[in-house]
C-alpha cells in the first residue's frame, strides 16, 4: 500500500497530455510526492523556469530522465560527452535525486554487443567524474533485452552492479519493474546493490498480451508483475525513495484525460503496489 | 560458413506454406542436412508415416517442437504430464535429436514466477524420468524475457542449466540466437553448458526495429545478432549437431515462396553464418 505522498510522477506518464507546468501543478492536486521530468519537457518549459517552478511546488525530483546514448555516434564524441555534462547540470538545477542512464544500444551497423558494452562504461566513467564533482548521483536503468540492440546495451541488474564495481562510488541502478520483473536473479541482485546503490525505483506492470515493444505498458495492477513482492525487496534492502510511475502507453493512458490518468496511479498506489 | 548439408529446416519457417510431405522434400531438393518438425505438422502428416517420410528421405532430425507448457492449467496435471510423454515418444518415433521444451509461462491469472519455475522444475523431473527410460534427450529451451509470462519462464542459459544441475543427466539446453544473444554471461554459460548439454543450436535474426513480439524474426544476416560469433563459442564448447533454422515471419518470409525461403537460407548459410 503506497500513499500518494510516496509516488512520483515521471512526465513520460502523461507526455501526449501535459506539458511541466500542468504535470506539476498536477502532482500537487493529487497529493504526489514527487516528480521526475524528462529532458525535453525541462527544456521545453526552460531549465531555470522549470527547475523554479519544481522548487516553489515542493515536489521531490526522484530522477531526471535521461542521460546516456554513448553508441549513438559509434565510438564516443565530444557531442554525446557534453550532452551527458549538459544532463548532469540540469539534474543539479533541478535538484533532481539522480540522473538516470539509458545507456544506448548497439552503435550504428554494428553487431557488436561486447564492443557497445565497452564503449558505455567508458562513457559512464567519463560522466560519473563531472558528476561527482558537482554532487549528482548516476543511476544506470537496465532496459528490458528487448531493448538491447536499440536502446540500452545494458540487460540486467547484475550486469548493472558489475559496472557499477568497476566505476566506483556515485553510480547505481534505476530498478525499473518493467525491465526487471522476468529476472531470475533480481532478488539476489537487489540485496547485493544495496541502499547506496538503489537509486530509484520505477512502476508500471508487463500487460499480457504486450502489444508493442515500446509503448504498451500497463498501469499497475493491470498486467502480471509482482509490484508488491518486488517493493519490498527493494525496501529490505534499504531503498527508501519515491516510488516513481512511468507508463508508456500509446494505446490506453496517452489518450485519457490525464486528471483520471493521476487519480488512477494515486488509487492503484493504495490497492496494488 | 555453414554448407547446406550442415543446415536443418524447423517447419515453422514455412508454416503458412508447406506441410511435412513438402519440408521433406524441399529440405532434400535444397540439400539441407536435417529438419525439424513441429509437433502439429507432425501430427497431420500422422506420426508413423511421418516418421517414415523422414527416415527414408535421410535426413537427420535436429529435434521435434515441442513439448513443455507445465503451467498451462496451474498446477501439474495427469493431461500435461501425459501429453509430454507422448511428445517423447513422438520424438523416439522420428529419430529426434532431441526434445525440445518450451516451458510454460506463468499460471493462469497468476503473478508468481517463482511458483511458476517451481512447477517447470517439476514437470521437467517427471517428463524426464520417462524420457530417460526411452532414451530420448530434453533440450530445455530458454526463451527470451519478453516471453517470460505467456510462453517460458525459463530465459537465459545460465539459469537453464541451474535447471539441469538439478535434474542430472539426459537433460541440456537448446540454444536459440534469437533468445540469448543479448545476455551478457551467453559467453561464459555456453562453456559452462559443454557438449553433452548444449543440445541443439538455432538460427535467426534479431531485426531492428522489431516490429512484432513473436513473429518479426529475421533471415539469417538481416539483423543485429552476432552470429558467426555463438556459432564459435558453441562449437568450440563441443555442439557438433545441426544448425536449426527457425524463423517465424508474418510480414516477410510466411509470405513469400518456400523454395525462395530455402535457396535464401542456403546462401545466408553460406554468408552470413
Amino acid at each position: 500500500m503506497l500513499t500518494p505522498e510516496r509516488l512520483s510522477l515521471n512526465t513520460a506518464t502523461v507526455k501526449k497530455q501535459w506539458g511541466l507546468r500542468e504535470c506539476v501543478d498536477g502532482c500537487v492536486r493529487h497529493g504526489l510526492g514527487g516528480i521526475a521530468p524528462w529532458r525535453d519537457v525541462l527544456h521545453a518549459a526552460g531549465v531555470d523556469e522549470g527547475a523554479k517552478m519544481i522548487r516553489d511546488s515542493g515536489l521531490g525530483v526522484s530522477g531526471l530522465c535521461r542521460g546516456g546514448w554513448y553508441t549513438a555516434e559509434g565510438a564516443l564524441t565530444d557531442a554525446v560527452l557534453d550532452d551527458n555534462k549538459r544532463a548532469v547540470d540540469e539534474a543539479v538545477a533541478i535538484g533532481a535525486a539522480c540522473l538516470v542512464m539509458v545507456v544506448g544500444g548497439l552503435a550504428p551497423g554494428s553487431r557488436d554487443i561486447a564492443g557497445a558494452r565497452a564503449i558505455v562504461t567508458e562513457g559512464l566513467g567519463r560522466t560519473l567524474d563531472y558528476a561527482r564533482s558537482v554532487g549528482m548521483k548516476i543511476a544506470i536503468e537496465p532496459l528490458h533485452p528487448m531493448y538491447a540492440a536499440d536502446r540500452a546495451c545494458v540487460n540486467t541488474l547484475g550486469q548493472t552492479l558489475d559496472i557499477c564495481d568497476q566505476l566506483g562510488d556515485g553510480v547505481g541502478a534505476a530498478v525499473d519493474v518493467y525491465h526487471v520483473w522476468w529476472d531470475p536473479e533480481i532478488l539476489p541482485q537487489i540485496v547485493r546493490a544495496g541502499p547506496e546503490r538503489l537509486m530509484a525505483f520505477h512502476l508500471c506492470d508487463w500487460l499480457v498480451p504486450t502489444r508493442d515493444l515500446l509503448t504498451d505498458r500497463g498501469m499497475m495492477g493491470d498486467g502480471v508483475i509482482d509490484l508488491k513482492g518486488l517493493r519490498a525487496a527493494v525496501e529490505a534492502s534499504g531503498f527508501a525513495g519515491l516510488n516513481e510511475v512511468e507508463i508508456f502507453s500509446e494505446l490506453d493512458w496517452w489518450k485519457r484525460d490525464a486528471d483520471e490518468v493521476l487519480a488512477t496511479i494515486v488509487e492503484r498506489g493504495r490497492t496494488a503496489c
